[in-house]
């Protein structure tokens, strides 16, 4: 899929090794005991290496989180790796060795390989079940194996998105090559904020534009807050969410900040998409708005609040257009509200006007996979979008049927 | 079933017309499309008509509920009239004047009668489907009935709890009597802060003690914030719960405040009990204990985080003893914490001690009816209690099935 804009195009068919001067490659070390590509390294070649990355709010965090935002309190990133297979999370001391000894053996093998790195510039990201150690018996060696596999083409960044997925059914990748001749490109796997099995989402985002490690940090939070901040599947939040973005000026073109805020932010909201598509259980790809807030931050209570409710959730998997619950759960949320003002529309036809039911409310067809949800407070101009999913059997029975 | 305490006894046959001087009534009106009983009456026949009530927190409040609100602002009432199979929510205007209406129907047939009332003594209750209005031709005619079917023994009683079933499956009752020969009554049904599908919670209680407003309001305001207050199947939370006590000093004994805290509290956690238990879609009664906490604020904030996880719900559904999932959600929660001293046991079974994973963790039996999650924060002596359910196929499909 290629989207063309006034700034470049996108393309869904490649992804971290888009831009010019990163290679990566993915491969299965037998840490899951399914034998399915479990490791995967994304290889910054220079001239620069500057980085930045966003973690998860949650206290509870895992050895690798801990890890790599030490790692990037520097703004330096050479490498990242990644596994799936074990979350690494509730491990105690012992579990931050093994990240420690993850990033020394990488520094060594690269070092080895002509590729002069110190653990210190080594982000590494885990996601799989909490609470059981990395077999490290089988992860040090694949080290010195995936190195050696590297490619310097679109297949290496390829195999990294495929050996990071966990209940992920596609990889998820995409590139914005600016017309200015400077590149964006990325992967993604399960769910930030979604964490449809606290599958958690890990996101290793490139570019071969020159930016320094402030540009990088200020581009990447403006964009995670509008895209992967914004998608919700149920409230929940990983332990070992980490977005990670590697800039090396290998294109030797300095884009303004709002050209590079503009890109990763393209880049980000494609792979939210794609992540909220290929969500546990997902039937309905639904878009939650809501506008008239008093300002953008209540909008968004808002708008997580009906996102979050399962009520509703369930009424969507039903294709049921029970606008009811939406008013119910917009009501419990501590924003400013008058409780007569509130209207609310599925797919453009209005349901309810002034917390009245319109006519025909009840048969409003909501039989399709996308449903967009507007709800209008008429307090003030605050307005936004969070991205969700149905609550439906699939998810149900993905969540309760083993441990993941 | 009875249980017997230092102070009395709790029977379940018996509810609102337990205490002396009560009646009640249930009949079908035809308000219910399926001709189930959907109109009940619960009458204070004195001397004396103290009453109290606690509604929704939500923002978006039925007709009823704003009319109810209004009248206990005397803290007097003489009856109150329920009716199931609709909301009267988000009916605009002419919703709030079929509450009115109703009031003043059933004070001038209740007056006929001889027992001489006003509107203004008179709380409304509703509950089911929101943004419809009721079928006054149906209620109206209906008021006549129900007061001339009105019986003082306990059937009166039963049949009520019957008609202001939605989705429940059995009726909820409970009777208190206390050895000083003073009685607390109660009726339930549906589901409050749970609010399967936004099935409302509605709770009369009743009582012949010689009690004030204030101390009825003292009594209840005390007991509601330990049991309904903290039933939380999927943290929702109706535009209609109500929860009214009314006393009318029949038995002539004065009790302290103290015994009619207990009384009440013993009354509403029984109720809480039996909404837990007959709660949509329910294959687990889940109760998650929190202890350690700062205080017991955040000791509620962090086991409501739990309770309303649905990857906690939903692993506990499947028997499956991942306290991974525990860990994450309280994590998540916006309270002080020691992420490395957080330990957790299901049933009594030590699962993660200091925050890390116990031997034989992974094969702890969740497979009974009945799971205890308790979660030591070690940070100070807050602690709390919730209850909650698992996450079903049960649950998803109800609220998916069709509109309620």
């Amino acid at each position: 899929m290629t989207t063309e804009t006034t700034s470049g195009k996108l393309v869904r068919t490649q992804g971290v090794t888009a831009p010019l001067g990163f290679r990566a490659a993915g491969l299965a070390a037998g840490i899951k005991a399914s034998g399915k590509p479990d490791l995967a390294l994304v290889l910054n070649e220079g001239p620069e290496y500057a980085a930045a990355g966003v973690f998860t709010r949650n206290q509870v965090k895992a050895a690798p989180v801990l890890w790599s935002q030490q790692v990037l309190s520097s703004g330096r990133l050479r490498a990242v790796i990644l596994n799936s297979g074990g979350a690494n999370a509730c491990t105690g001391p012992g579990g931050f060795q093994d990240t420690h000894q993850t990033a020394e053996e990488l520094a060594k093998v690269l070092s080895n390989w002509g590729a002069e790195t110190g653990a210190g510039e080594i982000a590494v990201c885990s996601t799989g079940l909490i609470g059981d150690r990395l077999p490290m018996d089988k992860l040090l060696p694949a080290i010195t194996e995936i190195v050696h596999e590297m490619g310097g083409g679109i297949s290496g960044g390829t195999d990294a998105a495929h050996a990071i997925m966990t209940t992920d059914t596609v990889p998820k990748e995409v590139a914005f090559h600016h017309r200015d001749k400077w590149n964006v490109g990325g992967m993604a796997k399960g769910a930030g904020m979604l964490a449809p099995s606290l599958a958690t989402m890990l996101v290793v985002l490139t570019t071969d534009a020159v930016a320094t490690a402030e540009q990088l940090d200020s581009a990447l939070r403006k964009a995670t807050r509008l895209t992967f901040d914004r998608l919700d599947v149920d409230g929940s939040c990983s332990t070992n969410d980490t977005v990670l973005l590697l800039a090396n000026g290998a294109s030797a073109v300095t884009p303004s900040q709002e050209e590079l805020d503009a890109a990763v932010l393209a880049v980000c909201d494609d792979l939210a998409a794609q992540l909220m598509a290929d969500a546990e259980g997902v039937t309905k790809r639904v878009r939650v708005f809501v506008k008239g807030a008093a300002d953008e931050d209540e909008a968004l209570i808002a708008a997580r609040a009906i996102a979050r409710d399962s009520l509703v959730k369930t009424a969507l998997f039903g294709s049921d257009p029970n606008w009811g619950r939406v008013l119910a759960a917009v009501g419990i949320a501590p924003i400013t509200l008058d409780a007569n003002r509130i209207s609310v529309s599925f797919n453009g036809n209005p349901v309810c006007v002034d917390s009245v039911g319109a006519p025909g409310a009840r048969q409003v067809d909501l039989s399709g996979a996308d449903i967009d949800v507007l709800v209008e407070l008429n307090v003030g101009s605050g307005e936004a979008m969070v991205r969700t999913t149905d609550l439906s059997h699939g998810y149900v029975e993905e969540n309760s049927a083993y441990s993941s």
